[in-house]
């Protein structure tokens, strides 16, 4: 099978030119400025661009969390994904308290079996290395394409580590050839406020982000950085929402060490007072690290276009309201926390980013996907066109206008961040290994389509 | 009794300007610019200082550590320090793991019975609220004239205190008026790093610094910060060595939050380098936070200068090199970790500070005795020359040349830190609550002269 | 004559305690816990403050400006002055193009004769060192005690210096020991921008600010911190008003150059709002640089709290409303620039920087007094309570209430920038050398009480 | 006539894969991952890299200057060029005073009419708006591809232009799209310590430095970005050396203004010891801004890693140093200002700064080719391979040992300023427009070969 996409705007993290794509297989195979080639299907894609498929190295499905399972699982949520021109994620295999890494890789791969809609691969969560898995086995991960070891700084008594933990598994990944990835809070700190709160009859959803102030993101974020880099490890902050986290990221980056960040979708856009949304309305946006004073917005948007942040996920991690988030109606800490967003990451930052002028076009491309690819281990079999690449393509039309619902979404969630939020500019096609798998709204693949993606070691292209 | 100092130049924190200075009993009663006065003893000081004595707010006296105890015990030491011109110095009553803090004052208050030469106070360090004290208790020291809490975030195993014990005991000090004070460097990692380094066969004492890297101590400081900041108590961090701890605290006080830093004399003088004296010499030189690369003393330098640090003190804690530094002859972490320096504090910054211009004068009268006072609730009883203040002063030859040596120093220490420096200025009177303390380079009172001072809380006045 | 000044809370740079004050002849000559002495008059302070005589070292009285002449001359201002408890100014001497130094200063001294109220002296502002004075005559200024060169780089055509001039006479102070003050904006530009603003038809008030953007008082601050550091000159910058421009001070400072910052009251209080206030209101507000956004003012607090900032003047500068700053009705350019102050500062500070928390007691008396009377070669005959120092000083009442407005002013102006606003603390009495100028509402002393002070070189101490 | 580059590791601004090229006639035609397509001739690219041609913004080639003319002219400057990687400069079209810059343009064309081996463009170089062009004329040269605007804040007296000048020719750049340049040093300054040093005696070549100090490019830096932010113009700061300079570049793009800065390549290599290399060998090193302190080296490297600066030039303005710089033999001041460095950029940036681990190879391409392309609207047309792009592009040996030496150089300089280096990676072979230039050590075209480019507006799409 063939595919020749003819005329579209071509845009890669550097370049932005009109041309044709050759697509034969599941590779790219050429790229020219008008070419003289036959293929068993052609595209017309003037005006339209040619982005490589978004890259979303964050999310969580079908995940046990707080007394229930994410509502989406690896079909609905990567059919979200797809829809979305996300062609590739890497979501989260967490480690079960007393559990091998085996084990904990075994039950994930499981969820996924004949189920994936999309390319997929995993980090592997360390909450346990006690009677869990052990630093030994840990260091045999990466040969077997899981990359990537993942902390929590937060969540006290459930996936937290302390410090010893966290830099000893630093000092592994610095030998093995994975990044370290953290989620950066201060779980000791947010634990008693949390009790006090609780204690002084605060309940309702706002207490969420009252517990959990910045300054504990930018603690924890500061601590990581200087672990990591006394460890000698590369290291990945995830969801990075404030300034508080922004600024050491930053500082280290001058530097020169090896530290990158991540934010979400949703920080750009939502803020503290949403989680006074009426009605238990405010559980929606009940995800940690929170919702902040919406001025961290525009510090966000200025940290992605100075590279201070390098990539932009979702952390898909979707609960219902009513039904999963209601589990929290008398306790905000018990309100599962998470959002849907797999769906929206590409038309809103290509709306609120280029449109409005806060990033080139070709900065969207490397903060959803190249930046992803080459950080993951993907690049450059993804992350973006080029001869030999897989041909995982979005065809985007630029001047298309839709508006977000629930009610369109293909997340299970009965709710999304943006309900009625205008953009212009949407997916038209997504294509993954040179096979079309949504166009015209439809989903044109079977669950099991996607693929699990071993991926090189930090550093290392994947070829 | 009463004294009347002529002509010397009366400086503090803000003035300077040649006066008469009339101490009636123990209070200084008059300043003027000539007085007409009769007293019992008059003092020529043409030419002299008159300076409010030196306060120490860091000292370590008769303090048990790594299976040895200091050498100097509250006579020794506070010998020293009277010779030094350190009128007043608090020392640290350390909460033994098990005790609550009524049995660990009434330990250290028994040490200084009957033994002190100069006036004195106790920070008490909080090592253990599981099985010793608790928050209960901790909360009606203020009441006795214990204002500062201290917790150390080294040391596991021993000394250190988890984040969660750190915050409470924070959000305790808010409530009850008492300065909390931190040992920032990160114990997790360190203890890491030692294991590690004894483990490769790396026993001298240059491996005490490199197993305690600045960013530890940095990443320790902004910890520190950002949990003060959320419980609403005022910080002070002890011992600041580095830029890395440096910016944090300067950025904080930039912002205006309750934060202060105090860094040794030692820092300024002493490197990394000197670790590597032959024949275990670098002994002498371990303490924790240890030394540095000696670009950071020019950093402390412009720290002292711009009020990034606002207090100078002596972390004295010292040890014989023969006898018990080389506990830690086949392994640099027996080393008893610190150092002598209660008797040159002030003629060091003195010298290096003042005579080399890095500091006004004033800056040193503030940074060694106001900025002490008014933090630790001593002032302004103690801290400045001012009618109805306590008659601690100083008189002080800036022209006088000495060199320093353990040959002549009052530690019982075999050594001093900076044998063979010669500087320019030094201590010819200390004076007590008009009691002359040195004069003529002799000891005038017995032990149990020294009183203990029941402090003000924090940002209230001593009267 | 002798004046005891029984139990206020004496409060300088660094000290508040309370003590009595004997003041002999002009001069302060005890200072006790409780004074034994017999005095010609004896005033009871309890509960008062005793603060030093504010000093303001950036006025304008009996200036020819725009066509006018300062609505304040000598009399007015200083009566102004005292009465807001300001005990001694400092003075611009303008050289009029043309003229040598010699005659601009002969022409301010006749300004003076019989007319001060306060003690004075002269800052030489140098405009042409073409036709008028020489770099050889300025260099022999500091020896009549005029001890300080001001240049302007705004005012093209009028005031302006180019930067060799500027360069050069940085390069003078150097030399004579000259502290070099500089009005920091960007003449070139601005005088583009008015030419069209006035162009496009904009005459309103508001145009004064929108042609004077901050970028272009950071740019001319920076520009002559650099300039002086390079020349090894001292430099104080006047009136900053915005982020802009205390950045490079406080970069400059941090690095420990020889750099200084002052602002005055009203940047604190009024922003670029105010210049919309109807009827041409908003010309009361025109003064250079202008009013900024209002975010600024918390820059300012900062910046005054911690050093960036040293000195809050008044650039006391007033004209009418009516008649005066009517000049500009159909042309912004054409408003006189300036509003009064000099009555206003200390109250205004007290009251919104001490009791309402972001300075302490002691920060106001430097920043109003002690540190003018550093940085001007005043000190310590002006700037503190000590003795042997002039008996400059204020009792201040922290207590009594007052409301400011016009009616009750001593400015000759029409109006105040501060109508209608309640403070609490208010000058109960001011006292220069001894003497009692303002009691009780009333102006005790007539015109020619105020002296010619011969200041020192910059970093000498005037004796 | 056609070419297909085999198999090599084609590299881009963002992307790094191994594909074939196919070059049709002057453009890039196709890319492919293995190209079944016939052409004129074929090259084995195996184990090298394919890069996009070098763009220098910044050289002058037959410029006057100081009494004498640059020693290299159009068709020998440019021969280094293509030997060094480099298919595309942007030369310098200097204004004389008087002329209009229609004469002046005229006349540089002249230069280049028959003699160019690369493609090429000019900047304007506006030295006098009073008796020579005018803001008028200005405008209307974007429109003939003269698309850049500079000014040159030294040099007072030849080629220096006030504020008002550089403001206003700001203000005509924002509207007709033309990118501002900017030589930032304070000229003022400059040439009074030029004469002061002279007069002293001082005629070595280290004067040269000593008389620039770093501080008076960081001023005028600082300056021209406030101005071109108040005028709305984007702004390039050329030839940036210092952290003095860096840091207000830094500053601005982290808020978003529009500015950059280039620097160039000796400025990583060269210091301020270099001028006192005896026998007057120091006058090599003699160029504006001169040679700095050698720890601000590093600074650069930081800086154009992290996009504080985005371009690396060459500035090749050469001279002999036997017979030109000569003149300046007995007065610093006279030595003709420049270097030769066109042949040498691309390896010495490869060496040091990617196989020394500093910079990425993408980030290499981005700096010498894509960025400048970009910025002076030469994109797409030149500084990426993409199809539809001119086949401008280098086949790169990243494995071949080169020792750099004026003995071997193109320029007709005598020496260069890397002589003896050696560097692994050179340049096998160049293409411009589809034409090999240099291969097998060899110039392949005449004199002539190269055009003229007119160059998009600021901003927009050269196609």
């Amino acid at each position: 099978m063939s595919v020749l996409i003819r005329n579209g705007r071509v845009v890669t993290a550097a370049d932005s030119t009109v041309a044709d794509v050759f697509v034969d297989g599941d590779k790219v195979a050429l790229i020219g400025a008008r070419l003289d080639v036959e293929a068993d299907r052609e595209i017309d894609a003037t005006g339209k661009y040619v982005l490589p498929g978004a890259i979303d190295p964050h999310t969580h499905l079908d995940m046990p969390f707080g007394g229930t399972v994410t509502i989406d699982d690896v079909t609905s949520g990567q059919t979200a994904a797809a829809f979305g021109g996300t062609t590739c994620h890497v979501d989260f295999c967490i480690q079960g308290r007393g559990q091998s890494f085996a084990e904990a890789l075994a039950g994930w791969h499981g969820k996924r079996e004949g189920k994936a809609i999309i390319d997929n691969g995993f980090h592997i969560a360390v909450t346990d290395l006690e009677e869990g898995g052990s630093l030994e086995e840990l260091a045999t991960l990466p040969e077997q394409g899981i990359t990537s070891y993942k902390l929590f700084m937060a969540y006290k008594g459930v996936l937290m580590v302390d410090d010893e933990t966290l830099f000893r598994t630093m000092e592994v990944a610095t030998k093995t050839g994975a990044l370290v990835m953290v989620h950066a809070e201060n779980g000791d700190a947010i634990d008693v406020l949390v009790r006090e709160a609780l204690a002084a009859g605060h309940t309702e959803p706002r207490y969420h982000a009252l517990t959990r102030p910045p300054e504990l993101e930018g603690e924890a974020t500061h601590r990581a950085i200087a672990l990591a880099h006394i460890a000698g490890a590369p290291l990945y902050v995830v969801h990075v929402t404030c300034k508080d986290a922004v600024d050491p990221i930053a500082a280290a980056r001058a530097k020169g060490w090896d530290v990158w960040g991540e934010t979400c979708t949703q920080y750009f856009f939502t803020d503290i007072t949403d989680l006074d949304e009426p009605d238990f309305g405010g559980a929606k946006y009940v995800f940690s690290p929170p919702v902040r004073e919406a001025w961290h917005q525009a510090v966000l948007w200025d940290a992605v276009r100075t590279d201070a942040l390098s990539a932009i996920s979702t952390d898909h991690c979707a609960f219902t309201l009513s039904g999963q988030k209601t589990l929290g109606k008398d306790d905000f800490s018990k309100i599962p926390n998470g959002a849907p967003g797999l769906e929206d990451r590409l038309r809103m930052i290509h709306h609120f980013g280029v449109n409005e002028g806060r990033l080139s076009l070709n900065r969207m491309v490397e903060l959803l996907s190249t930046n992803p690819a080459k950080l993951f281990g993907l690049y450059p079999r993804k992350g973006t066109i080029a001869p030999g690449s897989d041909a995982d393509l979005v065809i985007f039309d630029p001047t298309r206008k839709t508006t977000i619902s629930a009610a369109t979404q293909h997340s299970k969630s009965d709710y999304t961040l943006y309900e009625g939020t205008e953009v212009t500019g949407d997916v038209d096609l997504t294509m993954i290994r040179g096979t079309v798998v949504v166009e015209d709204g439809e989903l044109k693949v079977e669950p099991g389509f996607g693929q699990f993606v071993k991926r090189a070691k930090f550093g290392e292209q994947l070829l």
